[in-house]
This record gives structure tokens, C-alpha cells and sequence, in this order.
């Protein structure tokens, strides 16, 4: 089986807008807060999930614990069906996000990568196909901001050929 | 008038929990996701806002413009009746809060200071009375995630003696 080679491009706001938000600040805000001692970069992302049966937004952090070397072959995808989610790093590091839209089926040649500067965090849109989360240097640690409980909220596909993305 | 003095201490999630969250990782997760890639450490703080009236809850980034020197003196303290409030650094620096229980009203006796150890958030339960955010380093930044829009969900009082915020 023919396998389908991504090569990520830097993570832009425009690149990324079918599929999510960029969790980034650029240049210096208009706004300020608390007698101007900070910029504002209001809403970056908004938070959607869905609250009936007892869901709510939820922060949590996710601390790699066995990185991953690159190239990285990988065949599943996934979704979260009832909510947004955020991934930002707690430190400057760069990493990776491969996306598919929205939808109810996805194929490998849909997928695109990004690579991000270091400084940027992600919120995947509600239903966006994803490729699981990848650390590349251990004890590197992301906020999470997704809906809570997380079960009941993940479907997984198997890639009709294997992804493999190339090193950053 | 007489001034109050307030030396913070370290911020635990115990001595913390009148108050809000810490959003922190402390040792090791008995959960780990994406085949053990990742420890998780979830559902660390619970977003809790007012979403009538087009409430959502916001990712947003403020930068530190203006630094403040320490000791700080302050009359002023606010609260949010509409929603939580979240802040975590994006790099690791240390920063103060200072809080008072949530009610209708605050006086600067019921104060407490405390001092995060370098890689802590903390989440201020909805309508817990808190210090204007300060940073002692100019371009820190703090991840938020609170409610959106800001308008109308803040309530500010100047307290009854002024504060002084020693340094850590």
C-alpha cells in the first residue's frame, strides 16, 4: 500500500481557519488590561461544547511521558464530536497538528500538517478529524482545554493507507 | 489609615481550595492517553460561567507591558459574578495572587497572598474578590479562560485600608 508522505508548513491563523483556532499573539494588542500593565488578545479561541447531560469545559494538562521520533507513521485519526479542543504548550516548544475536516468520513489525501513557532497553541473545532496528539521531547507539558467527561466523546478511524509525517 | 501588610506563601491546592483551582502537575498520572504517550492530568479546574444571555467561554492571552516592582500597594480588588477565571503562564515564572472569599462584600483583613512555585495556574472560582492580575517581568504571558464577553461580568471595590503586597 501506497503510503501518503505529509511535509508540515509553518501554522498560520489563515492557514488553519478551516479547522481550528491559532492560540497565538502577534505584534502588540489594542486592548490593555489592569491600568494598561498588560495587552489584551481577547478570545483567540471561544470554547464549544455541548453541556447537556452533564458536560462542562474542563482545564487539564498532558505531560509527555515517551516522545516520538520523526518521521512518524501513523493510520488512526480522531474527533470529538461534543466539543472543541485546545491543546496549548506550558513552554516554548514547537509541534506538529494534522488535520482533516469536519465530517463524517475522512481519507489520508484530506489530511494537511502544520508545525507551529514555539510559541503558538491550537483549538481544534468541534468534530475536526486530528491526528493523536505527538511530543517530541519528554516532560514537555500542554493545557488542555476540552469538555469533560471525555468519555463518550472520541471516535477513531483507521486511514484507508498510512500516514507518515516527516521530521520538523 | 493603618496599611495591611500581606507576605504571600506558597501556593497549595489545599490552602488554595476556598478560593479557586491550581492547575498544576504534581509527581506522576495513574491515567495516560494516546498509548502512553502522554501522563494526563485531567479535569484539574472545572470552567464554570453563566451562558445565558450569549455568554462563552474564551481562550484568551494577556502580555505583561508594564512590570511591577514589588512591594505592591493596592486598594482595589475585583470579582467576576458571571463565571471563573483562569490564568496560567506560558513559561515558567512565578507570580502572586491575592484573594478574598466570594460574597456580597470584602474587607482587606480577609486577605490572603499567596506565591505560585514557577509552573502553576491557578482558576478563581466565580465570584472569589482578587487582586488585579500583576507581573513582575515584562513580556510574561498568562493564558486565560474565562468568560466571554468581559462586559458587565465585573465588579470592582476599593477596600477599606490600603494593601501592601510584599515581595516574594
Amino acid at each position: 500500500m501506497s503510503k501518503r508522505v505529509l511535509t508540515p508548513v509553518p501554522l498560520t491563523a489563515e492557514r488553519f481557519a478551516p479547522y481550528g483556532d491559532v492560540i497565538q499573539t502577534v505584534g502588540t494588542s489594542d486592548k490593555t488590561m489592569n491600568d494598561a500593565r498588560f495587552d489584551r488578545f481577547d478570545d483567540l479561541a471561544k470554547v464549544d461544547i455541548e453541556s447537556s447531560d452533564g458536560g462542562h469545559v474542563s482545564i487539564s494538562i498532558v505531560k509527555s511521558k515517551t516522545p516520538t521520533t520523526l518521521p512518524h507513521q501513523f493510520d488512526l485519526v480522531e474527533r470529538h464530536p461534543m466539543g472543541s479542543q485546545a491543546f496549548i504548550p506550558l513552554s516554548v516548544f514547537v509541534f506538529a497538528v494534522v488535520v482533516a475536516p469536519a465530517g463524517e468520513s475522512v481519507d489520508a489525501k484530506d489530511l494537511r500538517a502544520f508545525v507551529s513557532n514555539g510559541s503558538q497553541g491550537i483549538n481544534y473545532h468541534r468534530g475536526v478529524w486530528h491526528m493523536p496528539l505527538i511530543a517530541t521531547i519528554e516532560g514537555s507539558r500542554f493545557l488542555v482545554v476540552d469538555r469533560a467527561p471525555g468519555e463518550g466523546n472520541v471516535e477513531e478511524v483507521i486511514l484507508d493507507q498510512p500516514v507518515i509525517l516527516q521530521a520538523f
